[in-house]
């Protein structure tokens, strides 16, 4: 088993070999592009890692690693078209650089690019990953959708949103490990079971995602702490808060989610105080740690030896372990 | 064997039980609208037909229709986003009538939906539905790609403007008969046959659309006789003229495509007088003819009964018995 790192490295050099410039250029040089930008690669180290634990050499699994990677930059492509987002990990977006037609087609094509990458697995290999594949592309259009139908809706429930982040950020975890499971052929309980980690472990990222947006340390945490409140987000800390407060509480809440003032701080600062004193600060803690917590008990199912799950373990912790 | 209108009776009445609202619904209603516009529904009758030809029945290829169609259209939301189309098939486009966002996310649900249509299939049945499906996918990006590209472009080669129809068009005429057959287990051969059969068959089609935008009756052409031309756009006709013609001509030629008359009449009349002295439309009528006559050349070598070759030849005149 290598290191993190490692796993980084080696697919780093895989996709600068696989992801190359072809003809005709406005389609493929996107793709390059999007592709080069970098990033934590989180999904396709999972995909290796996982491949490893259950006893397959790593490089089997480069091809699944690099259709998640080429799928989730699609989505990403795709979603800054929707958000009308100028940067990307600080650079131009591919409709800035490009235009948007550049960056519908360019997408497509590497949705569809994503799929041949399973080609090059053997029969019932190919199904099981081309067919999981579908499924979490699915889920993740759909969690993309909620996320934009909510944005104009009046009313979010909490499960709605818990389902929402699932699908839009918490199966492709899951997917990214099951794939390097049925690379390495792992029992379908195995393969289950360790989806199952990534699903929870991904709600659980998100949750904390949303909570340091608020709450987390300016200097550790990567974007503008508050940028959800003062988008108006309804996150699980605010629909959680107006589910927790009082009728004056609650009607101040929506009050604050229905202005844009040009100086935000002190909305920022009535509305984190709200949360607070809502008790949905905690109560989104304690929540981050119920998933947290189911998806290291799933582990405790997985049939492999413990060292193996260790790593698991420790990537799952070094995840979680941002300052909350 | 049915008739052409009875396959695509069956198919509608496939569709319809198949392509059902959904939730979330800004995801799934443009599906369900875009695919009940209608339509000759080509593609799916020539898989349900090739199915047939080759000895199964029609009904084990609905599902690969499906697919075929469902892609179809997803292609049709995307480019009318891109060519900032108002109105399909009459109607309006899935982006006028919802917005761009909702044009590009269904479309890629519907994309991603098509590929799952295919695990009905058996294993390797599933396998080669999949992998020609990818293969072609890609081809009709590739070929809108350079429709687009060549919208800009100063210079457009002959062969160069045949790869584009190929792709954007031909290729999922000839793999909606390859699914057919994929499905029936027909030899390689016979796969290959046929899917050359339409591929030529397509790209013939695609010449004589070009020829009647100039040259069809204005009372039986669908579209407005000339629209081409009024648009500058680069067609096989064009682009034959400016390499037939003396440098005056040319000259001529590339000045009328580089304006854009309020009354076109006249210059919609000179164009057409230019394709027909230059000797271009002579030269598409006869490069229309090379490749209808291809494509029943490779029908001669199909193993399959002559009165089963003669649906597919009776198919082929009749698609290319317009007014020419």
């Amino acid at each position: 088993m290598l290191s993190v790192d490692r796993y980084r490295e080696e697919f780093e050099e895989y996709l600068s070999r696989k992801i190359i410039k072809q003809e005709p250029a406005n389609l493929y040089d996107p793709m390059v592009y999007i592709l080069s930008l970098g990033g934590k690669r989180v999904r396709p180290v999972l995909v290796l890692m996982a491949a490893e634990i259950f006893g397959s050499d790593y490089k089997k699994a480069l091809d699944a690693a690099l259709a998640i990677e080429v799928f989730h930059n699609f989505s990403l492509v795709h979603d800054d078209i929707m958000d009308d987002a100028p940067l990307r990990r600080g650079k131009q977006t591919v409709h800035e650089r490009w235009d948007i037609n550049t960056g519908i087609l360019s997408g497509d094509a590497m949705l569809i690019k994503a799929y041949q990458l399973f080609e090059n697995y053997p029969g019932e290999t190919f199904r099981q990953l081309a067919e999981l594949f579908s499924k979490t592309a699915i889920e993740v259009c759909e969690g993309q959708q909620y996320d934009m139908d909510f944005e104009v809706l009046e009313r979010v429930q909490i499960d709605e949103y818990l389902k929402m982040i699932e699908y839009k950020t918490a199966v492709l975890v899951g997917a990214s490990l099951k794939m390097g499971a049925i690379v390495a052929n792992a029992s379908e309980d195995n393969c289950n079971r360790i989806y199952e980690f990534g699903r929870l472990l991904g709600i659980a990222f998100q949750l904390q995602d949303d909570y340091l947006d608020a709450f987390g340390d300016p200097d550790s945490f990567g974007k503008q702490v508050g940028g959800d409140i003062i988008e108006n987000k309804k996150t699980f800390l605010y629909l959680t808060s107006l589910q927790q407060s009082a009728s004056r509480e609650a009607i101040q809440l929506e009050h604050l989610y229905s202005i844009n003032p040009p100086d935000p701080t002190s909305k920022v600062e009535t509305v984190k105080s709200l949360f607070e004193s809502s008790g949905a600060a905690e109560l989104t803690r304690k929540e981050i740690q119920k998933y947290t917590q189911q998806a290291f008990a799933v582990l405790d199912e997985l049939q492999v030896e413990e060292d193996r799950k260790k790593l698991l373990y420790n990537f799952g912790k070094g995840l979680m372990n941002r300052q909350v």
